[in-house]
């Protein structure tokens, strides 16, 4: 039945197979864009409540200093440290997306690299390449029960994570094709994440389990801690139990020749990516306009934007993530969208509460999702019209470099304000560069 | 759909609530033999590679040295004994069973507890009734979806211990009702395990992860690390995710009433347990005629018997576990049928090769599979005829305290012979008089 003999073997193969001059560049350059991406979801996440609480449980445990936790002076064990990067990356949800899966692909795999390289002398092209083959499989894996996987309530940033942690780290550690199948077996009898935990610091967890088991998948079978033949395909698998449907051959076709990461997609704003080209209308109007006091706003867009984030009465920060009308009021209010635009704080500021009441939004659907229109009236009367055709970080309007490094560099002034930040850009873009990249986490380390 | 609001919080509200003198006197002495069994176990198991690749590899980044890896002389830190002891007594699979769901359920329970009142002190009455409880939660949340969930790959041990891990590690936290909903939710997210990795040391992974994992969970709930409501029943819940209908009244059928741990049965030898009554068939016959010269043994059993278990030509230690023409010849030539009778020097064994090929496996369908019949002809020409019509450790002849006591007396005696074992069998029996059993464990550390 679902008996594909060697599928898991070949997904191994290739990973302990390819090799850096496989890397096209355009490949290599998003791989870089992704940990860009990183560091900026990472430091913006990294002060959040729940990765303290999770820091101060592990830290009881915990032995060696061998890992950096992005943006903070403690260091932890690299399986504790690769649980809570990924945590600090994923918890406010502004993530990298693999689209056809909505994968957050990233989030699991680069604290898994990132603390093993604290670990053991890790060049950036082995690094870079690490992450673009668990990145791949991860992708893969996910692709072959999208999108029936996540809607029956899978995380499936958590349930296919770990597969790539485990291949990366896997990469790093020169696991044989033998221990890489034994690396995938460990993994997928580690894999596990709910979306019902979604909205809560549960979510975390089965994130950071991705990373932290992933990496741990891949140091037991570098000890030949082994594991079944085919535990993806296998009478008793993975996608068996998972009692799926697998779409197998999108496991291995044109392996090697096309790559998932560049279908990535990042977000410049940490909420609901329906509000984003209606951000794009208010905040570019905002910049041309900033003594304008505005009366009222109609906004225009798909109908998902209305059945996803048509909310005028909020009261969270959380809310306020898929609230086109605090989305708007804040961009007009302070000019910016950033993490706190999006906080309980912002939401209950009055100048925000009030003209949260003057928005209104308007279903049309010969909008595409990335597409919205608003009109402002302003106190002088006037009428403005804007419209955004493809939202910034849609694929016809991807985020440039400059826009990724942006979004570090102010993810940087509000965790790491006494940093640099600029070496860790310089780093990232050059990191095929590096003979050992052990000194990247540890850039994001509070100054003084 | 699945929906069944309060499920989670019925079953939370039923473990904190639940006190002592809730207990009836059977089903403590069932948790004492519970434990008696794990002990028995977690010796046998705790030499095997697998549990000192996985402690070499926990090492490096362990820090804290709380709690007693049983059967070893190396210590610690709580959540990766945890993982260890889990691993060891489920290794071999000599563990006690959950008849209607085949969990294998102290594995992951016991060793979050032992793991937690080494931190913090612990009453032998809170243990034992955190005992219970796990157990409870545990075999029901599988009842739910027994048998497929099994059937489908899922290993049931693991998805469902973590749960009971949860509950019993909650229950010595003393969380709220709340606080266990939480616990629930986070063990939710983190259950995983495949029957893919059955007979490969990747079994162990799920195992030890889901007594960590659960005593993670309810660590972070104790630090009000929340989680979703209904975590077993919400729309993108556990059941829903699993693709189960789930027979959601065994969730709270007669809770508090009837107890699942009275369910539980226990292994004299390891190995099948349809070879089970044949064993006790020839033991039996062994000792009546100690000096008897064996030429021909046939034996009757129920066709499960056949289909599991007949296999004369075999070459491993695993394999023989699943040989009726082994556990024959090993149990006529050596007397016995333990640990020792079941490994690969004893399946090479010259002598018991030779009697393995005299041994003959008839089918009869009036046979129940806990019963079997041996008709055995001797070098004289007589043929001596036995039965045994229930099998020691089948519900109908339970393995007695002595047994059990007897089972981890000849455990200790492999793993740590210069241990006087009889303290351990004592404080075991005693355990409700105990005001702290911080040192139980550690009875099981090697002298010398």
């Amino acid at each position: 039945m679902l008996q594909t003999p060697g599928v898991t073997e070949r997904l191994a193969h290739f990973v302990v197979a390819t090799q850096w001059d496989d890397l096209d560049a355009k490949v290599v350059h998003q791989a870089k864009r992704s940990l860009m991406n990183f560091f900026a979801v990472a430091l913006t996440g990294c002060r959040d409540g729940t990765i303290a609480a999770a820091l101060q449980t592990f830290a009881v445990f915990s032995g060696g200093q061998q890992a950096t936790i992005v943006g903070r002076c403690e260091r932890i064990d690299a399986l504790s440290a690769a649980f809570l990067n990924a945590a600090s990356a994923n918890v406010l949800d502004f993530c990298d997306t693999h689209v056809p899966t909505a994968i957050h692909p990233t989030a699991p795999v680069v604290p898994a690299l990132l603390a093993l390289a604290e670990m053991t002398p890790v060049s950036g092209r082995d690094f870079l390449l690490a992450l673009v083959l668990g990145h791949e499989v991860e992708c893969r894996i996910g692709m072959a029960i999208s999108p029936s996987h996540y809607k029956r309530g899978w995380h499936i940033t958590s349930t296919c994570g770990v597969f790539g942690a485990a291949v990366g780290a896997g990469r790093l550690l020169r696991l044989s094709a033998q221990q890489m199948v034994w690396a995938l077996g460990i993994a997928a009898t580690q894999s596990g994440g709910l979306c019902e935990c979604l909205g809560t610091p549960a979510k975390s967890v089965s994130v950071g389990n991705a990373a932290r088991n992933g990496l741990l998948s891949a140091l037991l079978a570098a000890k030949n801690f082994d594991g079944p033949a085919e535990p993806l395909t296998g009478a008793q698998g993975y996608y068996h139990a998972l009692n799926e449907t697998a779409d197998l051959a999108s496991l291995t076709r044109n392996l090697g020749e096309t790559w998932e990461i560049l279908g990535t997609a990042y977000k410049p704003y940490p909420c609901g990516f329906v509000i984003h080209p209606v951000l794009d209308c208010l905040l570019g109007w905002r910049q041309a306009n900033p003594a304008a006091v505005v009366e009222k706003v109609t906004v225009t867009g798909n109908p998902l934007l209305a059945v996803r984030a048509d909310r005028p009465q909020i009261s969270t920060g959380r809310e306020a993530q898929v609230s086109t009308q605090h989305a708007v009021a804040a961009a007009l209010i302070r000019g910016r969208a950033g993490v706190e635009e999006f906080t309980d704080a912002c939401v209950n500021d009055p100048k925000i509460v009030a003209l949260r009441g003057k928005v209104k939004v308007l279903r049309d659907e010969t909008f595409a999702t990335t597409s919205a229109a608003a009109e402002i009236v302003t106190a002088d009367g006037k009428t403005h019209k804007v419209m955004q055709h493809a939202a910034r970080g849609s694929a016809e309007n991807p985020m440039s470099d400059q826009d990724l490094a942006g979004k570090l560099a102010l993810a940087a002034k509000g965790a790491i304000p006494d940093n640099d930040v600029m070496p860790l850009i310089e780093a990232i873009w050059q990191l095929d560069g590096a003979e050992d990249i052990s000194g990247l986490a540890p850039l994001t380390v509070p100054r003084g």
